[in-house]
């Protein structure tokens, strides 16, 4: 099933307890559509606040609704912020993490002169100017099979760096009006990998760092020496490849 | 000053005892950066849940504070879901409401089949496919100075026909992907006249109606003839012109 959410009241995709998170809305529906007690694999575990519009679940059910029966059924149940996009039968041993062939995420930068109200909650606002042209020549750099341990979330350790290496197949960045965007598709990306891109990418956005400067924070595998984490409201899931 | 707010969370523009709306939200802002209690006046009073990008309030103050700086500091103290967008000095006499020569709305209508679910405080969703092009040759039947009755909400009363004279200066409906957008600009609207407008033409789109009949329903100048007041979440108050 393809899943959209607006991850503003989720503490994330992943099952936690005494937490409303994705995973359980989704398990809480089908319980409720089908009677089985199903457990759902998700393709990306979104973190806190990170939306998506094209986030890929997978599960098993011996229920005798068909795909699409089945997708109504839960659309109906779910609540506002979640909704099954599309449904179909997957072919046996499908997995929607482990069969993934690539994840694509969006982050918007509203970067207007003026304060941002309206869908506030599905970018960052960064007032200063981004160069997105600079940003773009950045993120051109750091496409291709890398260890990606300078951007990888607190809890990756340096000295593992066989666990981060990534295969990163785009990252652009462009602007649209008062909205500078970057979009990133790899075969799977580190904890919060694209938002710590996004942070390095803007601190060449600012001119704080030199759009080549990228090659040397990747060598670097410091964590220290890219940008920060930007916040989780900017990001979207928005497409897995299989 | 022009004037942005995402109107979820309030009880429409104009003051009222208990509960949150923007005139009070504004002034109580124009107060702790001025020190004075200041009345503000909007050019649209907006029901509750509707939205604004371009709202336009004005006031008097004796503050020596130029008005950049004013909208500065009111940006400053102003919540999450409402933002001055601009601001300058007005002339002698200017008042926001009075001086207004035409107001322009904006009705936003997801017509897709899944279900939206990011945006979706800022768009009325209808699954059935709309005849946009049915529903502006509709629009345009309407378009100029007439007695408006039929499209009036229910606080207006048939018997005073002086009252309810407008004059439409725009009424346009096109698609764009999943979403019908409707535009509507007039000298002044009477209450719930734009969403009993949109609620006409989707009769049409939906085609429970001809765009014709629209002719009838202007002329019966009952408000029973025409369609149902559609929620306040897909409008947004656009533009002002003095």
């Amino acid at each position: 099933m393809t899943v959209q959410y607006d991850g503003t009241e989720f503490a994330g995709f992943q099952i936690q307890v005494g937490r409303r998170t994705v995973q359980e809305v989704l398990e809480t529906a089908l319980h409720q559509v089908t009677g089985e007690g199903t457990r759902v694999a998700g393709a990306g575990r979104t973190d806190s606040g990170v939306h998506a519009t094209g986030q890929v679940i997978s599960f098993e059910t011996r229920s005798s609704l068909n795909a699409q029966v089945l997708k109504r059924a839960m659309n109906a149940v779910l609540p506002d912020d979640v909704a099954i996009a599309s449904a179909a039968d997957a072919p046996a041993g499908f997995h929607a993490r482990f069969s993934a062939k690539s994840r694509a995420y969006r982050y918007t930068v509203w970067n207007g002169r003026e304060r941002l109200v309206i869908g506030r909650e599905y970018a960052y606002s960064w007032r200063a100017y981004l160069d997105d042209a600079a940003m773009d020549r950045a993120a051109a750099l750091l496409v291709g099979r890398h260890d990606f341990a300078a951007f990888a979330g607190a809890s990756h350790s340096v000295d593992k760096p066989s666990n981060t290496v990534r295969a990163l197949f785009r990252l652009h960045c462009w602007r649209e009006d008062q909205r500078v965007l970057i979009e990133a598709a790899a075969d799977a990306f580190l904890p919060h990998m694209v938002r710590n891109l996004v942070g390095t990418l803007m601190l060449v956005g600012t001119g704080l760092r030199m759009a080549e400067d990228v090659n040397e924070i990747l060598a670097s595998r410091d964590r220290r020496r890219a940008g920060r984490t930007v916040p989780a409201k900017g990001l979207c899931l928005t497409r897995v490849q299989y």
